[in-house]
C-alpha cells in the first residue's frame, strides 16, 4: 500500500482534494494507494468551508514508499511558513515521486522554480508571472488546459479538481484509464444530463 | 449570521458538501451564513477519501437560527444510528428550515417519508424504492434531474454536487441568484473548456 500524501493548509479548498481522495480509497485503486493528509505544523486547520480537519502528520518528510505529494489550493500559499515544503517536493522530484498541485499551489511552484522546464498549467499565466517573479521562467511552457501532466507534476487551475483527479490518477495507474476516464466523465457530466 | 448545520457521518461524501461549504463562507453569502459541523455523537470522523474531521458539535439539536441543515451523502446511511437525525429533520420542517440532502442520504429521506409530497429526485426511482419500501409513496413525485428544491426541500444524487449547491444557495438567498449561477457555470464548465 503506497501512501499519497496531501499537503493541507488553513483555509485549503476542500473541493480541489475531495475527488482525488475518495478516488484512491475506491477501486480499483483502493487496494494500492492509502491517503495520509498533513498540515505544516501537523496541528488542526480548517477548510475554506469552515470544516475542521485533524491531519495524520506534519509536513516534514515524504513516507518512504510516497506514490505522489498532493499540494491543495487555498488561500495560504503566499505564507512565509510554506517554505518549509520546498525541500520535501525537491526530494519528491529527485525520488521519482509524482507531484500534483492545484489552484495557488501551482502558482507556488511557480515562484520556487519547480515550472522552469515542464509543461504546466494553473490559474492563468498571467497569475504564475504576478506570483513567481523573476523566479519563474516558464512562461512559455504553459498551457490554456483544465490539467496538464508532464515531467512527474500534475498542474490545474482551481476549476478543474476532476481533471486534476483524472490526470493523477492516469500518472499512478496507466491500466487503470478506462475506470478512469468513465469516473470523470461520470462527475463531469452528471448522472442527469442538463 | 445564520448557521447551516451540515450532517457528517463516518464515510462521507466530501465532493457533496465542498462547494456548498465554500460558497458559504465565501462573497456573497458570508456576511450572512456561517458553517457549522456536526457528527452523530461529535466525535471524529473520517471521509471516504480517509480525511479526519473534528465536528463542531453532535447533531442533536437544531441552533436557534438555523437557515439550513445538510445532510451529506457517504456509505452510512443505512447504519441505525442514523434513526437519531429523524427528530432533527422533522423539527426543521416545522420551523421552515431548509432541508438539504444528497446520494444516500436522499435515499434516508426516502425511507423516512420525508418524500412524499414534495418533488425530488436523488441516485435513480429504483433506489429510493429499493430503500425505502412501503414507507416511501413519492415516486410519482420523483424527476429525473440533477437537483429538485421543492417544499423546503433540497435533493440531489452522488453526481451533482454543484447542482445541489446551486439550489441550496438559491432557496437560501433569491437575490444573489445571478452571483449563484455565474459560480454554478464557473466550477461546472471548468476556467478552460476541454
Amino acid at each position: 500500500m503506497k501512501p499519497v500524501l496531501f499537503v493541507l493548509l488553513d483555509a485549503f479548498a476542500e473541493w480541489e482534494c475531495a475527488y482525488l481522495a475518495s478516488a484512491l480509497r475506491s477501486d480499483p485503486f483502493a487496494a494500492r494507494f492509502l491517503t495520509r493528509f498533513a498540515s505544516l505544523d501537523g496541528r488542526a486547520v480548517r477548510s475554506i468551508g469552515g470544516m475542521c480537519v485533524q491531519p495524520d502528520c506534519a509536513a516534514v518528510s515524504l513516507p518512504g514508499d510516497c506514490a505522489a505529494l498532493i499540494l491543495v489550493g487555498g488561500m495560504n500559499w503566499q505564507d512565509a511558513r510554506t517554505e518549509q515544503l520546498v525541500p520535501l517536493i525537491h526530494e519528491a522530484v529527485s525520488r521519482g515521486v509524482l507531484v500534483g498541485a492545484i489552484c495557488n499551489a501551482v502558482s507556488f511552484l511557480a515562484a520556487h522554480g519547480f515550472l522552469d522546464a515542464v509543461r504546466h498549467t494553473g490559474n492563468t499565466r498571467e497569475v504564475l508571472e504576478a506570483w513567481g517573479g523573476a523566479n519563474y521562467r516558464g512562461g512559455a511552457l504553459y498551457e490554456a488546459r483544465q490539467a496538464v501532466c508532464d515531467g512527474g507534476f500534475v498542474t490545474a487551475n482551481g476549476s478543474a479538481a476532476l481533471e486534476f483527479t483524472r490526470e493523477c490518477l492516469l500518472a499512478l495507474d496507466k491500466d487503470a484509464s478506462e475506470a478512469v476516464i468513465q469516473n470523470y466523465l461520470f462527475y463531469k457530466q452528471g448522472f442527469y444530463h442538463e
